[in-house]
C-alpha cells in the first residue's frame, strides 16, 4: 500500500539483494523510521521488541532472518542457531512456528553453499504466497462491499467498522480485515471506515489510522466504546475485522474487544465479517471460550499510554492511580453465532464446522490423521 | 468516603462558616488538591472548568455560588447576576438549572439581608439531601448484592462491574453506581469492582479507581473492551452503573460504551443495574435512541491522554496520527429491555413504563398538566 505517494511493503529486500528493510512499527504512527536488517540477530530483535508484529510478517520477517543467517554461515550448527534464535522471540507466534519448520526442512537437505540463495528464494516466496493470499481475502471481501453500494445512493460511502491493526502493517501487503477495504477504494468506491482505538495497546489509533491515511482512504478514529451508539444509528455497514484464531466450529479468537462489537452488530442488524487466512483456522479446537486461553499481558500497557508531547518529545505518561491493580487480557473470543462470515482466500464461509470443514476437506484429513 | 483514611465529600463548607471547599478533580488520581471557593465567581469557574462535575455535584456547588454571592452582595442585581453567571457555565446540566431556580425562588421573597444564611442553609439542604437519596439507593442496592453473596462460598468476592465514574466524586457523598458497593464494603461484604477505564476522559481509571482505592475498596481497572471477555469467564456477578437520564419507558443513556457492556450483561445472563436519584428519570423522553440527541465533545479527548510522567510531570501526548480525523460521542442509550433494574431511592424499580409510572404517580401528574 502507499506511504507518502510510494508503494511500500511492511517488510522488503533491499536492490543489494541481501539486506532486508522494515517498518520500525513502534515509532508509528508519529515517526516513520525503516530498519536495516543485516544479520540474523536483527531480525530476531525485531521480531522481539515488536518492531515487527502481526502473525504474517512475523512468519516473513522470520524466513528472512534465516537467510540472514545463512549468508553468513550456511552450516548445520548456523541453521540450528538462527531456528532456536528466532524461535524464542514470540514463543505462542503460529506463522513464526511455521515459517521456521518450512525454512529449516528446506534447506536442511540441501548442501550448504547452496543455503543462502535458496533461503533468501523462499522468504520472498513466504512474502508473496502472504500478499496473494490477502488480496484474495481482499477480492472476496469486495464484493461483499460492492453489495452493500449497490443499496446506496450516488455518491455515499460504505461505512466499515474495524478493530486492531489486520492492515498491511501486519501482514506483508494488503492486510487481512483491510484487503477489502483497499480493493474499494482502489477502484474508486466512496468508503469510510471508523478505527478502534483498540485500548491498551492503541493499534487502531497508531497503526490502521495510519496506514489508511497515507493510502488516502477516508476514516475517523473513535474510542473502543463508541461502536455500539454508531451501530445503533446506522452509521455502521458491515463491521470486518482479523483474528489470531478460528476454531473448527468457527469461534473467532481477536483482540479484547472484539466480542462486543459483535454483540452490537448483532443487535443492530450489521453484518460482521472476519478475514482470516485459512491457516488461522485450528481444528484442533473447538469450543473457542471453554478451550483457548487468553494470554494476559502487562499492566504498564493499561497503567500507561505513549505519545508525541506538543513539543514532539515522545513521553509516556501513566493514567491509573498508582496504587491500583489492572488487568491486561489481550484477546477475546467472540461465538460462531455473532459472525455473519469468514472472509478466506476460498470465498467467504459460514461461520461453522460444515461450512469449514466443505471448504478444507484436506485439513480435516489432516487433523483426522 | 474516605480519603487518606479521613471521611470527607466532594464538597464541604469550611469550619469559618462561609467558604466552599472541593476537591479538584483535575488532578486526580496524581495529585489531592483541595479548591476553596470564596466568590460565586470561583463557584462557576470550578463547575466551568471541571473542577467539580458530577450532576449532583453540580447541583450543590451553583446553591454555594449563590451563597457566596449573597454573602458579598444580596440585591436583587445580585442575585440575578449569580443566576446568570452559573447557568452559563455547563448549560446542558439539569441539575444545574434546577439548583439554581430553587435557589432564586426561595430567595427572591425574602429580604435582602436574610438572604445570605438562607443561601448557605438551603445550599447545605440540597448537599444534604443528596447525601440522603444517595444512601437510600445504597440500601436498595445493598440486598442486591446481599442475594449475591449468599450464593458464594465463605469468602468468595462478588464482583461488579462498573462504567466511568458515578461515584461518591460525582455526587456529595456515597455515589450512585458505587453507593451499595461502599455499603456492602463498610458492612464487611467481600466485594471487587472491575472498573473500565472508560476511554476517552479516563473517569474509571482516573476517578472511580482513585476514590475505591481511598476507601480500601478491593478493584481492578481494565480496559473499556475487557468487560465482556470477564462476563463469558463468569468472573462478573453483576453490573451497576450510573445514568445521565433514564426515559419514561426505561431508555438509558449513559457514558458512551455503557451499551455495549449492557449487551455483554444481557448475553451471559449477567444482571444489569442502573442506579439513580430519581430526578435524573425524564418523563418527557420515551424512546431514548430515537429521542436523545447525543452530544459530540472535542476531539483533544480521544486523540490525546493526560498523565504523569516516571519523573512527576503531567504531560499531555497525542496518541492518534496527525491527519486522522477523531469522532468523540459523548453518551450512548442503552434499551430498556437489556436493563435489570433501576436502582432508585424509592427500590429496584423494572426498567418499564408501567413500573416508572407506579412509583413516580406525581411526576405522572406533574407531565400531564
Amino acid at each position: 500500500m502507499k506511504v507518502d505517494g510510494r508503494h511500500i511493503r511492511s517488510i522488503w529486500l533491499e536492490p543489494d539483494g541481501h539486506t532486508v528493510s522494515a517498518i520500525d512499527q513502534r515509532r508509528l504512527p508519529h515517526q516513520f523510521v525503516v530498519a536495516q536488517l543485516t544479520g540474523c540477530a536483527d531480525a530476531a530483535d525485531a521480531i522481539r521488541s515488536m518492531l515487527v508484529r502481526g502473525a504474517p510478517l512475523i512468519g516473513a520477517t522470520a524466513a528472512y532472518g534465516v537467510a540472514l543467517a545463512m549468508r553468513a554461515d550456511s552450516s548445520d550448527a548456523a541453521l540450528d542457531r538462527a531456528y532456536s534464535m528466532l524461535i524464542a522471540t514470540r514463543p505462542t507466534a503460529i506463522n513464526l512456528k511455521w515459517a521456521l519448520e518450512e525454512m529449516r526442512s528446506m534447506l536442511r537437505p540441501l548442501s550448504s553453499p547452496d543455503r543462502a540463495a535458496a533461503a533468501y528464494s523462499r522468504a520472498a516466496e513466504i512474502a508473496e504466497d502472504d500478499v496473494a493470499i490477502n488480496r484474495g481475502i481482499g477480492q472476496h471481501g469486495l464484493a461483499l462491499i460492492e453489495k452493500i453500494a449497490a443499496t446506496k445512493k450516488p455518491g455515499e460511502r460504505v461505512n466499515v467498522l474495524t478493530h486492531c491493526n489486520a492492515g498491511w502493517l501486519a501482514t506483508v501487503d494488503w492486510g487481512t480485515a483491510t484487503a477489502p477495504i483497499y480493493l474499494a477504494h482502489d477502484r474508486g468506491q466512496a468508503i469510510h471506515v471508523w478505527v478502534d482505538e483498540t485500548r491498551p495497546r492503541n493499534q487502531g489509533a497508531s497503526l490502521t489510522a495510519w496506514e489508511l491515511g497515507h493510502h488516502g482512504v477516508a476514516h475517523t478514529v473513535i474510542p473502543d466504546n463508541t461502536g455500539g451508539h454508531l451501530m445503533q444509528h446506522r452509521m455502521v455497514d458491515l463491521v470486518i475485522v482479523g483474528t489470531d484464531r478460528v476454531t473448527a466450529s468457527g469461534d473467532v479468537c481477536n483482540k479484547i474487544g472484539t466480542y462486543l462489537k459483535a454483540l452490537a452488530a448483532h443487535d443492530n442488524g450489521v453484518p460482521f465479517y472476519v478475514a482470516l487466512p485459512s491457516p488461522t483456522i485450528d481444528f484442533s479446537v473447538d469450543d473457542g471460550i471453554a478451550e483457548i486461553p487468553i494470554e494476559q499481558r502487562a499492566a504498564e500497557e493499561v497503567a500507561t499510554m505513549t505519545g508525541r508531547t506538543a513539543d514532539g518529545r515522545i513521553e509516556t505518561v501513566r493514567i491509573v492511580p498508582d496504587n491500583s491493580p489492572v488487568a491486561n487480557y489481550g484477546f477475546d473470543v467472540t461465538p460462531a453465532r455473532l459472525v455473519t462470515g469468514l472472509i478466506t482466500e476460498r470465498g467467504v464461509l459460514k461461520a461453522d464446522r460444515a461450512a469449514l470443514s466443505a471448504a478444507f476437506p484436506e485439513r480435516i484429513a489432516a487433523a483426522a490423521e
